[in-house]
């Protein structure tokens, strides 16, 4: 007998919000696989580079989208899905929201064109809930850590604005189910906060609890 | 005054039918820009790495025709549209037909899904012709140098063949302009049929031939 199919949950949000941190808290909580977009795939690490390290090569707004929609084509292929199908839950550090956050509302370039390639890149998985942490661009600039920015870091304030705005407005858009998180809180009640939504998600649909 | 703009020419075919030369043989007729797909920008040249490389890294289907797609939208976006612009007419060896024969016709993608994503990347720049050097799939091997093959070429006989056939429907079916030509014949005979087409084209819309 297949297992019961494992569940996607996207953590999103602008650099700095705590992602990371939350997606290896709740990944732990479940028992889950913790991956992240771009670069979870030896041909992601490649794009990733090309992607965001400053001054890589040139990249127009279209071959940008397209390449992170390459990495998380691969992604859903070799992580992802296999992982859902073994029954495994899957905990990712960006996902779909990202691309119309930051190549939508960001960059300018055309949602509705832009939700049809991530349709395709992705063979229409769509996330079981998607996770905003929601944090000011000023708190989240002062928290990232020193060292160079990379491509996307060093865009300028409004870029992020736009793309911290725009994921606001997907979440609050969508039919599809997201969770905004106040991510100015205690590391502790932003995973307690994610922890009972996803809890609640767990006994949802006829998922017995013992097969992850 | 703007120059008139420029036209776009596109040799396609399977691997050894003889595209490099003849575009080589085309472009200095027409003093146009020559150039080619995938690998012609910085980007196109990490990415053809990606694809072509044998044994590169694992690579799925969408995200192999997302990464050509993404070639193809620096090239345009880099190299053909400011030429076009700039009233210089482009030869490439390759461009969108490639996708639908390989892509489509080869790996078995939707023909129709791949159209908008090629649309999309090139947004929307299609060739004023394109030339489709039809060649046997065993006279084309037999031609390729030796040599480690690429990943493409290494694929089984029977997806060259689909390829090959794919190119012969695409050049049937679609009301773009297409020219058909036997790329068994001598060189120079294979050019004269090319050029004839394509001066033809020169005086077809008001370009008065002075400015490429």
């Amino acid at each position: 007998m297949s297992p019961v199919r494992g569940r996607l949950i996207a953590l999103e949000g602008i650099d700095g919000c705590g992602k990371s941190t939350q997606a290896r808290i709740l990944a732990a909580h479940l028992g889950a696989v913790r991956t992240f977009e771009p670069g979870a795939t030896p041909l992601g690490s490649a794009l990733r580079a090309l992607v965001l390290d400053p001054g890589a090569v040139p990249l127009s707004d279209r071959a940008e989208a397209l390449l992170l929609a390459a990495d998380r084509a691969q992604h859903v292929a070799q992580v992802i899905e296999p992982a859902l199908a073994a029954g495994r839950w899957v905990v990712t550090d960006r996902y779909s929201a990202s691309t119309l956050a930051y190549q939508g509302y960001g960059r300018g370039l055309d949602r509705g064109e832009l939700e049809s390639l991530v349709a395709w890149a992705t063979s229409g998985l769509r996330p079981d809930l998607t996770v905003l942490l929601d944090l000011p661009v000023a708190v989240a600039a002062a928290r990232r850590h020193g060292g160079r920015p990379d491509r996307m870091e060093s865009e300028a304030g409004d870029f992020h604005q736009r793309v911290a705005d725009g994921f606001r407005t997907l979440a609050a858009a969508t039919a599809d189910p997201w969770l905004v998180v106040d991510a100015s809180g205690p590391v502790d009640a932003v995973a307690g906060s994610i922890r009972a939504a996803v809890d609640a998600l767990d006994g949802s649909d006829g998922d017995p609890g013992g097969v992850r």
